[in-house]
């Protein structure tokens, strides 16, 4: 079953267990140029227009001087990193060992800013303050995932997560928050963004993934950091000569997305009960404290994801489009967004049961 | 006078000297989404969709074996000198001493990718045939900016670029073209592009200048070469996660302006003759080969400015926006486009000798 096949089946589907209900490019562009947004004018390489206010309104809201909206984060966080090593004189991270620099940015860090890193962690937990006080080896900075995407999204609590930062900063180290899924974890910190920004000294936030905008991040910090970012946006050559429309993209799934985050949290909830009552069937986290967890399923990802799109097709609810092979069986991220407010849990897991029946009677 | 004064006058003329009639974003956006390209489908990090169709077509227009998309020039650059800097292990490049890379890009070459340059030419000329053939110094790339910005958008004939990139081929030496405005060299050299990029080992083009798309670039080049590009774009944060909307605007672009180049460039030598032709006011070149070229008139920025004003509001012609101070009086780039089509000589030349009168009499 190619990608052809299965994002026309996804197409025809009414309910869509990870993220939203699909919009088409077109649709997406018509919003931004239909919103009151462009009225405010476009940004000339980063100044002034929408893409000013914007920066603005994001600082706010994470209780920082300053913010920069970039391209991507991948960008952000090599800059963040640089700036702090750079001040500190100690060209070394610590980070947890499935952090993006480390596994989706081709080594960037070390090849293009010469940074080393501490890797924290294992690979089914975050690293906790135990670890963290037993570092002996000098850094400048320790980046913070929250959730941590690749291990299903776990969360540190509230105490741990203040514990560690507040050692950080007696320690004289830098503390970055990789927040690309931050917006997820608002219900479970029952704090605002600002709040949970406090614990750190800079920022980075993501607008294309549960808000939905085109590619977007910002980097947010002190006002003499945010200074410093912009010409390293510019070596990186990420100093685009407009990004308003990517700037009200990002604006427009906010407005629509962030009030909506506690149903989403809920109902990734709900879907996690329903999924672990099914036999065979986990969830990682068990009792996922964002919208995001990881389906652990018994046998092979090609007949799952065939037996998937059976049910897709039968039932329009587009379960997964993709699984990877494990030792036991496989897995799949679920982030759970607008398109699965219409599925009940016990929807969920009638639909993952017949799953598990032998295909050959389907 | 402020920037915000400035634009609105702006957007009340129907001629602009430089550059095309503008189009709000509003506009723009809503000519993505309504162009038949949205039909092909949007790209998932770069892959498939319609960007990977527009790569093809990029790299067939410039006789290249593949290319690849990026969001702008800074990283296609950094990328092509990266790369041929380590195949040849020579940590060193040459290039124009008013190179975007030097100027422009906050040493990012030497900063990221620890690489350095031998300066060629002069703050007036190009650098010539036997400036290159004196450099004892091992380098790895020869980057060639065709036309020349920053000095008023100078060419070199047909005859010296191809022996330039003999001689370097000869010394083992890549050749790399900076074609940020390569479309608008197309009738000065009378050849198709992919005949003037078959001098260069790799070539960028850019297509948010003359071609008004959203920010955008190619880097094209070997397959083996653009295969290599690849990871290093993820590396500078530019493998965003889809690049539709910006290929598809600078599709749009190519359909409507690379056939009306050969216009805009005749246009910018009738342009030309007139303004040499008013007491006090010559062009850099003086015979423009390009749509491009600089103007320089006596007097003050502030007052200049000021006086333009004045005339785009009685006459709807927009003259320029802004100036820049030199010893001898004031300077400013002109890149003709559709907008000075509807613009005599004689037009022209009236309204600089109008310009020049003392703004007290107005």
């Amino acid at each position: 079953m190619d990608r052809t096949q299965i994002n026309s089946i996804h197409s025809r589907c009414e309910h869509f267990l990870s993220y939203h209900r699909p919009c088409s490019l077109r649709e997406h562009l018509r919003t931004i140029a239909d919103s009151e947004y462009c009225d405010v004018g476009r940004d000339a390489y980063g100044q002034g227009g929408f893409v000013a206010q914007f920066e603005s309104e994001i600082a706010s809201l994470l209780g920082k001087e300053a913010a920069v909206f970039m391209p991507s984060g991948t960008m952000a966080q090599q800059i963040a990193l640089r700036i702090w090593a750079d001040r500190s004189g100690v060209p070394m991270a610590a980070f947890h060992r499935t952090c993006h620099l480390e596994l989706r940015e081709e080594n960037a860090f070390r090849e293009m800013h010469r940074l080393d890193v501490v890797l924290l962690g294992t690979s089914e937990d975050i690293f906790h303050l135990v670890e963290f006080e037993a570092l002996s080896q000098p850094i400048s900075t320790l980046l913070i995932e929250l959730p941590q995407r690749e291990i299903g999204g776990i969360l540190p609590t509230w105490e741990e997560l203040s514990a560690i930062c507040s050692l950080a900063r007696e320690r004289g180290i830098h503390t970055h928050l990789d927040g690309a899924r931050l917006w997820e974890c608002g219900p479970y910190y029952g704090r605002s963004y600002a709040e949970v920004c406090a614990l750190f000294d800079s920022v980075y936030v993501s607008f294309y993934k549960i808000l939905s905008g085109l590619p977007g991040a910002a980097l947010a910090g002190p006002a003499d950091f945010i200074a410093e970012a912009r010409p390293w946006l510019r070596r990186h050559g990420g100093n685009l000569q407009q990004q308003t429309p990517s700037a009200i993209s990002a604006k427009l799934g906010m407005d629509r997305h962030l009030p909506r985050i506690p149903e989403y949290v809920a109902k990734a909830a709900e879907i996690a009960v329903a999924l672990n009552s099914v036999p065979g069937v986990r969830t990682i986290p068990p009792e996922p404290k964002t919208n995001l967890m990881h389906i652990m399923l018994p046998g092979e990802p090609e007949s799952l994801v065939k037996r998937a799109m059976e049910i897709a097709e039968q039932e329009r609810v587009f379960l997964f489009g993709g699984l990877i092979q494990t030792p036991e069986g496989s897995r799949t991220e679920l982030s759970v967004g607008d398109g699965a407010l219409g599925l009940s849990g016990a929807r969920v897991a009638d639909l993952f049961e017949r799953l598990l029946q032998s295909p050959m009677q389907a």
